[in-house]
């Protein structure tokens, strides 16, 4: 058994199933390996940022992580963006790295480069294999430290003699370590708040916004009154009818500063105190109000659930209280009809989205009402970009749609940010997913031209201008989709904008809606 | 003045007169600063490997730097792949990268990152300005230390509070180092080599491969008998009818090592001495010959065309050599007819490039025949990938076409690596370059195909050659050319590659071929 079998053998044994990819001639005893073992679903994208935005989505779906393949420094380089989306929202990823071989790296050649170093700022764990031996348990290593709580990063770089020579092992995963418990102290705190009748909201994140998590911060929120609020930038959150509410903390500081305002504590379930996403000259970066006591229930690392459940068990309430008590109706509204708005484009999502869906958004400033008119349709997932770096929506889609065989991916994509990653339209194709994906073409980084005049600057002149929108040409998303084998197509008015997606939903492969706004 | 405008204004000073650029909210004021100075050409990319890219595209034919301007962390991380390449080029570019104020990098928001830990990689000169009134003394020193013999890439990081703070000024860029002397040591070494009657070659990279410093090697070539090589990776090569023929080192380990077999000396110029671009377990790194004697003449850092110079007066005679010795005539094959065939293509190109084009080259393995079909035609530059990070051919032609301006530049594209960065397309129609791309849509990783039998694993089965073979579906560069605004068509003949090339080099603007091989 080689080394790059080893490999393959340990990651599939240790659950490791799905792997993304885009390889090169350094990981090609890799490939081989890949190519003799059917049960690991090998997943190709043609740039590495889908490669690594696909591993973030299937792992925020899967509850486990997948592994990427990626070819020496330069390949693994065009990964980062997304692994800092990834880092940010704690998604566990092994990225498997070829490096050439080690009597090769005594020379400079073209592509020689220090992986380790461009791997550094966002591996949570990072090795070079030191011998074929080794590539086993350091496979393990990598896998045990992605999933340690609340979700991390590793890489693993593999010299290409260590792959093919013969010496491997398989290894097996241990038992994984359990996420901290929480601290009763905090826990102790937290019920205090509850009880002393001060306007109370728990920001949740990581887990304690799906599942039993999210549940019994539910019935916390019914029986103590207190408000339930995601971060701006949340991994994912179940929402929809029977789900308890959580609203979304604005983008925008003075929409995050009103809708925080009144409130006298802030209790922290994985979540981060909410801050500004940018400096301004003038204006704050805390948009809690100064009263607000803050206090945290559960750190990133403890189990979310456990605290709530503690929690829960101090305030003696919540076990009992319905689980459908504070949560949002199902209300299914019409399919709206005339032109496109903003409005309109919300409720015809909320119209026509199924049940189950996984939702993918990255419709920026296109996305306005958006979650608002969702609220109270059945059951879905919603994924947001997590770490601000824009590129994400089409990768995240592609992954969460292997994840999820069974249920529709709706992805929701700006222009501008769509245009970083395009290439993912091409792996649906290839894959067959069911993703219907919508490109609200506004022509411009609407953000941008916002923030230039937020910041003082006055107006935008001509050339700063050119630099925020993205028209002249304007961008044909049919044609994009197309050329990448996705059925597409451009509509004009509400209705036909249901009609597209109730087609996209019902397709068994990719479809693709221009919506021009 | 604030920070962005001195630095506006200090790189204009400078001669850094083009920006290529994305940027985000954290560059805002550098923004207003360029909207107010129109001196400064900003070309906008839709993704930051295009930015990079054409940054270097740029300077290899300009001479001189652009400034690229990049968003952040995640924004600067997409642009390293290209300046993988740039780095092997030693193309000199500037990169001036946001970061938050500093205020702002007390807490920890979604979009911090370690910035100069990501540049680290693939910077030679990093810097984070630390107040409002150094950022023209560190533009300086960014210019210096990219413009220092061979040329560097210099990464400057400005935190917005000292971009948008009054405060600033204007530095005047110093004289320029010129590059180290070359040792004469060497020179007499190579003089004796070239001497001995023992066949000689002469490897030569930077600026060695045009202009003056490819004169005089022509010259000494041509007295001495000697061959005129270039290493396969090469940033920019002067040929075709009346410049000194030098050959490439092929790419394919056997093959470079037929080529060298029979030289007894290789002398550097500026070059590094071959070495296979990846490990085999079985084969060797080195393809010269073992007793082939290996020689510097200058090293990277020094003034090769004063070496060239130098040793041409110790030579004594070279100097008295017509230029035209030892140089290809003039040959323009006829258009060639029928069917699609790599010599076809090869010669159909040679048929009808225009004199003085730019050729940038990423065909990969359609690429075969090229150079040596072209090497007699009307006098051209030939720009390569230099570091083996594929998606740098249709950057490289955005800045070589914003660079020469009144010369036609033909794109030679894989369909693998055009994928990469296709958004430069966009780029070539926002600002109507005059750029011709051909896709050679093969539908295949080629060199990975080639190379997984070559390292002796067998033939991939199915599950390898999916992630080799991109087809299925297949790509279509009509419709995503079309969909970004270039025209674009697809031949299937010799005779209507020919026209569409002819159309190409007579618009104005970009088109795209796509030619299924």
């Amino acid at each position: 058994m080689n080394g790059a079998e080893s490999l393959v053998a340990t990651l599939l044994g240790a659950g490791v199933d799905v792997c993304f990819t885009n390889p090169g001639t350094s990981e090609m005893h890799i490939v081989a390996a890949l190519d003799r073992s059917p049960q690991m679903r090998c997943v190709l994208g043609l740039f590495e940022g889908v490669v690594s935005g696909a591993a973030d989505g299937y792992a925020r779906m899967a509850g486990k992580p997948a592994c990427t393949l990626l070819h020496l420094g330069p390949g693994f380089a065009n990964s980062l963006a997304n692994l800092h989306n990834a880092s940010r929202a704690h998604t566990p990823i092994v990225n498997i790295v070829g490096q050439h071989a080690t009597q090769h790296l005594l020379h400079d050649t073209p592509l020689r480069a220090d992986i380790e170093a461009i791997a550094r700022p966002y591996a949570n764990w990072l090795r070079t294999s030191s011998s074929t031996s080794e590539i086993a348990s350091d496979a393990i290593d990598a896998i045990v430290a992605a999933r340690t709580a609340p979700g991390y990063i590793s890489t693993l770089i593999v010299p290409a003699d260590f792959a093919w020579s013969e010496g491997g092992s398989v290894k097996a995963l241990p038992t994984l370590t359990a996420p901290r418990r929480p601290d009763t102290n905090n826990i102790e705190r937290v019920a205090a708040m509850l009880k002393s009748g001060l306007p109370t909201c728990l920001l949740l994140a990581g887990n304690a916004l799906y599942g039993a998590g999210l549940a019994i911060a539910g019935q916390i929120a019914a029986v103590t009154g207190s408000k339930l609020l995601a971060p701006y930038p949340f991994a994912r959150m179940e929402r929809g009818a029977g789900t308890p509410l959580v609203e979304r903390v604005p983008y925008i500081f003075e929409q995050a500063a009103s809708m925080l305002k009144g409130y006298r504590n802030m209790i922290l379930v994985g979540a981060d105190a909410p801050r500004a996403y940018f400096a301004h000259p003038t204006k704050g970066t805390v948009p809690t109000p100064p009263n607000c006591e803050i206090q945290v229930l559960a750190n990133p690392d403890e189990d979310y659930t456990e605290a709530l459940n503690l929690l829960a068990d101090t305030l003696q309430g919540p076990r009992a209280a319905s689980s459908t008590i504070f949560t949002k109706k199902a209300v299914r509204p019409p399919v709206p009809q005339g032109a496109i708005t903003f409005p309109g484009l919300a409720a015809a999502i909320a119209a026509v989205l199924p049940e189950n869906a996984v939702v993918v958004d990255e419709a920026m400033t296109s996305g306005r009402g958006l979650m608002e008119a969702t609220a109270g349709v059945g059951p879905h997932d919603w994924l947001a970009n997590t770490g601000g770096s824009i590129g994400i929506a089409m990768p995240l889609a592609v992954g969460a749609a292997v994840a999820c065989p069974d249920r529709c991916v709706l992805c929701l994509s700006a222009d501008g940010s769509g245009m970083y990653t395009l290439q993912a339209l091409w792996t649906m194709a290839r894959e067959g997913l069911n993703v219907t994906t919508v490109v609200y073409a506004n022509r411009v980084y609407g953000v941008l031209k916002r923030e230039f005049s937020s910041l003082g600057i006055g107006d935008p002149g001509p050339r700063a201008l050119n630099l925020f929108e993205i028209g002249h040409p304007d961008l044909d998303w049919v044609s994009l989709a197309m050329g990448m084998g996705v059925p597409a197509t451009r509509v004009s008015s509400l209705e036909t904008f249901c009609t597209a997606l109730r087609n996209g939903f019902a397709s068994d492969g990719p479809t693709l809606i221009q919506v021009d706004v």
